[in-house]
């Protein structure tokens, strides 16, 4: 699970009955200061609401979303986790 | 889950009776302006018809594809979920 | 599985019922000397009471994570397995 | 999925009984020109009969092998799904 | 599954049961010549009794092992698969 800031929305032609109807995020990885680490971003099933410019916490893990869809044959991996409301380093 | 763009096809001989008749697709990973990232490509089976030069969504995850096969023993992780029309960006 | 220091908790408001009344700690990848690797943090369930400060092992796994929380549907998939007391090393 | 060049047989001493008879190759991810990509062999498993200097597709994917070997604890993960004659690359 | 070579041992806590009494190897990932790649060192599960400076094939795959454990909550995901006696490579 890494920390991610959500960029953006994905507007496509979902072929699988699994993924119509569910929000689709485009997330960058960040660091505990809120910057982007690397060139990559992700594409992530949203249920809990995220808007764009939070700071969420994203995991990759393709059964929990699958029963969470009740769909086992849902095509998904990636999920927005958890809204972060802050961070407490001591490094 | 992340984007990519088609660049080829791939034309091969499957030894595995759950791939025979199944398109596998060569595509690259996309920033969000379409422009390659990194230098490798991933193979990705094809269920939903992208077309070389399509921007699609790619997932990485077995469990899903091996049921969407109806063959729990398809050794396959990689396919084309969505042909992605448009993104909404707003960093 | 990796080692890791941990840097930090998480304060989060997650969606998630399995999630609820978890600790989600801060790591970053630590060499054999506790030094930092790359420049990615990590974010893992503790359910053994590790520490800040602390060098961990870290699985990313999600089954047996989920079988633990007794709740197949958690989107979880990275741990703080074991506190490492000391590295034997003779390279 | 990934295309690599197959390199070489790893002679082992598998402790595992699942493995026992089985050939087991190194391989190197390459690019659409079949030149080597990054600096990481990988060993997979070869049910297909692949040969050194073969382009292939490799496929990371426990679940798949395992019920292909008929043997749950088979600790496997990467396997040569299919030995690819040409690509049809139209960038 | 990629090769490796045994660096030590770790001395740990585990506060998992499916855990204790087994050995943690501290690895890392080497090429065909046995020289080091990266800078990332592995933990992995030894159920095969390798020793420090051996040559092994690692496998990230925490299903197998879990079931070799015979405990489906062992979060363990990396493990010391067979001991490498040679490789035949013919680039």
């Amino acid at each position: 699970m890494f920390l991610a800031k959500i960029k953006g929305n994905i507007v496509s032609t979902p072929k699988d009955k699994s993924l119509i109807g569910h929000k689709l995020l485009l997330a960058h990885e960040v660091d505990t200061n809120g910057e982007y680490i690397g060139n990559k971003d992700v594409i992530a099933l949203d249920l809990i609401s995220a808007g764009i410019g939070d700071i969420v916490l994203i995991c990759q893990e393709g059964d929990a979303i699958q029963q969470m869809l009740g769909h086992a044959k849902a095509p998904v991996n990636t999920m927005v986790v958890a809204i972060v409301d802050n961070l407490d380093i001591n490094e």
